[in-house]
């Protein structure tokens, strides 16, 4: 089970855009079941999955010791992957009831194979594809990083806050959110906006300081956004969900130069 | 309602040790309430509370435009903070249902104050503080990084993916893992050596090269580890947990350099 997988890439480095491949870290849906029932699911870079699920009901207190685990094993029923079902040493009917009724259950088919494509698949039957038409230049994309960094007063303070920034395609900063969480700093602007009304969001820019995962793009799109800009890198469900939902998205934009992991018709330059 | 914080520290330079002040982000639970009733209760910077649960909600599909919103309002209650209760447009008692039992409760008690000091208190009330005896020399701790980060394979091609390794004092590496999560990294370590029945890990030391949160913090307690070790900042909360719970927390562990925020007395030189 390999943890990259190789990308197709467009490289701008100031005036020169040009095609290469790069590679992105997997990430995927990893679903943890209790006696064959579904517990959790989280996003996760595949290999160690079975060490993954202990040390995660381990955090839980699911299992406090090796002695409270009977078996971990992967699900290998043909088509099934991404699901590891453990086995409790103490597996009586009332506990299980008990822990299964303390998890939030994200509705995930028992019947489903549960991988990327399928997260992807039954995310877009519900949203539209984004079509917003403008463009942006690729030297005003290339210097949003710095304007976000320069308003983002607490991270100078601590170094220790996420940012995100809405942009509007001429480069201007409309609003912009720290937070220890890189989910949260992109809530709290699609909040704001959504109480302003100012919803869907289709001539602005996302612009965050992080890495960014499925759920990043996620919010975009649920938020209208069609253009995702990141200094750092993209997983690999980050650009499979950008290319199919129609997000345009940017990876490792730093000092002028980024890349192009999905629809980079709206970048010109 | 700041966004950083004040915090003693020692910075420890190649021989140089001294005190000094830094300023820390601040790290603190929120808790979203449905109608007064708790739904969700995430971890955030404090600032933009409203914002955030509006966001938060949108993501997670419960309002899709300021139509669906109600009332979002800070609960106002003497010696309450940190709350949240939004009232939809539709808030019908079969919906709330429905949106309630679908996620996970957390067994916050609706009559806390639910900050950050109560919720250390109440995971200390379950955890013995670490009395680990040993020390670790400051010029062995600051050469971790480079170690861990010699080991990051997944890292080096992608740029994309969050790392742990765990350490004997001498400075050897036991285990390491990669993901683009940061929990998960932690996770899958602590997961192998639980399932190693190696559980307490009390002669270890944990090495993330990213932030430090509270979580990372609460999953080394749980196994046992008496020293975590980031490459980046922790947050105010984390410092918190470490600092009553007996964990040496480093963090900005980079080219021979540190800050000590906590138990410093595990470190010699």
């Amino acid at each position: 089970m390999s943890e990259t997988r190789p990308i197709d890439v467009e490289r701008v480095r100031g005036g020169d855009r040009r095609a290469d491949t790069d590679r992105v870290a997997i990430e995927e849906p990893l679903e943890i079941r209790l006696h064959g029932r579904p517990f959790a699911v989280i996003m996760r870079t595949p290999g160690a999955d079975r060490e993954l699920a202990a040390g995660f009901l381990h955090a839980e207190r699911v299992v406090m010791s090796a002695d409270d685990l009977g078996a971990i094993e992967r699900c290998t029923e043909p088509g099934v992957e991404n699901i590891v079902d453990v086995t409790l040493a103490d597996g009586s009917s009332e506990r299980l009831e008990r822990l299964l009724a303390d998890r939030r259950l994200t509705g995930v088919s028992s019947s489903c194979g549960l991988c990327g494509r399928q997260t992807i698949e039954s995310l877009l039957t519900n949203v539209e594809p984004l079509r917003a038409e403008w463009t942006i230049d690729a030297a005003t994309l290339a210097d949003l990083p710095d304007r976000l960094r320069a308003r983002q007063v607490a991270f100078d303070e601590t170094g220790g806050l996420h940012a995100a920034g809405l942009f509007t395609p001429d480069g201007t900063l409309v609003d912009v959110a720290e937070d220890v969480g890189r989910h949260n700093a992109v809530d709290k602007i699609v909040g704001r906006m959504l109480m302003r009304e100012a919803l869907p969001l289709s001539n602005c820019l996302l612009c965050v300081s992080g890495r960014t995962s499925y759920e990043i793009v996620q919010k975009a799109i649920f938020a209208g956004i069609p253009i995702v800009a990141a200094v750092s890198a993209p997983s690999s469900l980050a650009i499979d969900l950008a290319r199919d939902s129609g997000v345009t998205l940017v990876g490792f934009a730093r000092a002028g130069t980024f890349n192009i992991y999905a629809h980079g018709e709206r970048i010109d330059g």
